[in-house]
């Protein structure tokens, strides 16, 4: 008797046929003699329809009050689903993320999990039930209903699976598996049987979409090897663990395009010791993840002033640019430029350990393209570029073909 | 400084424009200088939007699941009336009915409010917040989420308002208050200005909808003076609190109509005794309301039989059907039959009981409008008389002009 954790996401949950099919899938490895815990999203379009409605009331809705909203998307699809279950006449029981023992810190629509206390899950599983467990959200010791954050069903998935000490933890979503590259966007991409923590990292925090890093990360830390994988056939999946010798052999796993990075560049600030560090201390103060960052000498004549660029999640942009506003007279630069335009370009592999040229291949490639590269940013197995939104695609079918080929 | 507690039905709350309205009558009230506590409901159509979900996956969805699930309509709301709030500048916090210490029974769907703690509340109205609760809903004391029923935001209301032992409870809703009869029926309906809480009780129980009569039972109970009044307007509305001597003089206060009941008729039930209570202890086991209850001697010949006929409210029909199947084997009636096609017509007043001639004037008025009478039952303060569903509307136009005029 294995015990599984299997997530489903938004899109597997996405209409009451579509859970129907994922409580047949659940009911199937239950009759195998499995115990099975199942982390559900919110119903495609249903988070997204309740944010509308907040934006509606306030451009700025408080955090606090966004999680009250937001949690009920992932508390509506457990009750489905457990209704689901009940109707294959399959014993289960839903819980929302207070319920199941999730514990996380105050920080509201971006919380970490603190611990998981299981007792409730396990007790219900040791009953007979399924256990369907309301991805994304959580509890802070004071009892305020929290959020995780976008993917944050993985993370329950994989928190749960470390905490129950699951023998199998199965992400279910809309695609076969991790690819080489979005096969939306480049046709030749390849399905991966097997990928490591990290370079999983990378593509999942390079937007390759498929998960969170914050999710990979913590399977990393808790050594749980998990399975990404389709809700709409029996392929099977990618499995993501940790890295081994032959892995190394392939110099690039996959190409990422991200669309959802804003840039933000502060012109002509003066350039004075702990500027820096006075802009990121205070990004950081009110939650704004930063990503790349970049400084530049200015060429300006007078006070010695550089431009310091840095990209943020887009739907950090207002809150990023807000903090910026209130330290124009502080700091006393000149100008802010932001935009939205802008693609993040990456190739992965823990190959490049043990490659050379890489880099070299990489600019030589954009540079057949006519693709000018606005940032730079480097790991020891990922080279990231910023450019130009609109060349983003040709630039990443160039880049998949040059380096992985059809 | 008063303590307020408002509460505001699913139409009223019903887009995110009317939301604002709410937000703005709460901010007024508070800029006055009173404290005020908000109960919410569901925005309408929400809760028949998520009970559709639910029937299309199984037509008897559990009812532990149908709170979860339910549950979340006036989480929602909560939620977006804090940031309507928040965006008058008006501090403002959400709390679901768990967290505001509403602690119920465990009958799902239906559960009774055991006891409320609202330390919470407190604690955030002193702070300077207003006070947005989730109406209609609970948690018992192991932590499993419930709801109150139908109408079971306006319990929350009254409760609250006990509890925190509020200068005044405000029952928003649609219409400007309690009518003499249901105005889009009964042109002729009047406004009251104040009734008491015996004929409310007994109007809310015959259909008049404006409020269940658990709430108005428990206002009773806990002497809660409450005005029944519109969120549309800021008319004056109706006050329901202990009868006074003056309000005797009126013979009858109010025509109400209920069309949400349904009949059921068992026939040839062997006449023995323990047969109906049998017959009721297992609906009650059921959870299943039982209405109106008759017994006539049925005329066969052989052993001797009656019919027993009785109504239960619509949504409850499917499941004392089940119930009633269930004991045909062990009580060996003939056959059952039910009807949704009843209207329950009544006539209540606190005035009935000093004022003779009461009955007779009802029966030849429906006499008069050639309306059969099926089943009759009455009380110190009220007649109601089962008639044809088809003949309601007429009758209860009829019954209105006798007795209250125009």
């Amino acid at each position: 008797m294995a015990l599984i954790v299997q997530k489903y996401g938004g899109t597997s949950v996405g209409n009451t046929d579509r859970i129907k099919n994922v409580a047949r899938r659940v009911a199937e490895y239950r009759s195998r003699g499995d115990q099975v815990v199942v982390v559900v999203s919110a119903m495609s379009g249903v988070t997204d329809g309740l944010i509308k409605l907040a934006k509606d009331i306030a451009p700025l809705p408080s955090e606090r009050e966004m999680d009250m909203l937001l949690a009920t998307g992932e508390q509506q699809t457990i009750a489905l689903t457990a209704i689901a279950l009940h109707s294959l006449d399959v014993p289960a029981v839903s819980l929302t993320g207070a319920q199941a023992g999730i514990v996380t810190d105050g920080v509201h629509t971006k919380a970490k999990i603190h611990n998981i206390t299981p007792k409730k899950v396990r007790e219900l599983l040791n009953q007979g039930n399924v256990v369907i467990v309301a991805g994304f959200q959580g509890e802070t010791p004071e009892g305020q209903i929290t959020t995780l954050g976008r993917g944050g069903s993985d993370l329950t998935a994989i928190a749960l699976a470390a905490a129950l000490k699951a023998d199998l933890c199965q992400i279910y979503t809309d695609v076969d598996g991790v690819y080489t590259a979005d096969p939306r966007i480049v046709k030749d991409a390849k399905k991966l049987e097997e990928i490591s923590y990290d370079e999983m990292l990378e593509l999942a925090s390079l937007g390759a979409k498929v998960m969170q890093s914050r999710s990979v990360e913590f399977a990393k830390k808790f050594a749980v090897v998990f399975e990404v994988r389709s809700s709409l056939n029996d392929n099977p999946g990618t499995i993501v663990k940790e890295e081994t010798k032959s892995m190394e052999d392939v110099m690039v796993r996959g190409v990422s395009l991200d669309k959802n990075q804003a840039k933000v560049t502060l012109v002509g600030v003066p350039d004075k010791p702990g500027v820096a560090a006075r802009i990121f201390k205070a990004l950081g103060d009110a939650t704004v993840n930063v990503d790349m960052i970049v400084q530049n000498i200015s060429h300006g004549s007078g006070v010695p002033a550089t431009d310091l660029s840095f990209t943020v999640d887009k739907p950090d942009l207002l809150k990023a640019q807000k903090v910026i506003d209130g330290l124009k007279k502080e700091l006393g630069f000149r100008d802010v430029i932001s935009t939205e335009k802008i693609g993040k370009l990456s190739i992965v592999g823990v190959g490049m350990k043990s490659h050379t040229g890489v880099a070299g291949k990489l600019f030589e490639t954009l540079a057949n393209e006519g693709v000018n590269v606005d940032m730079i940013s480097t790991s020891e197995i990922k080279i990231s570029v910023v450019i130009d939104l609109a060349k983003g695609e040709s630039a990443m079918k160039a880049i998949h073909a040059a380096f992985i080929g059809n």
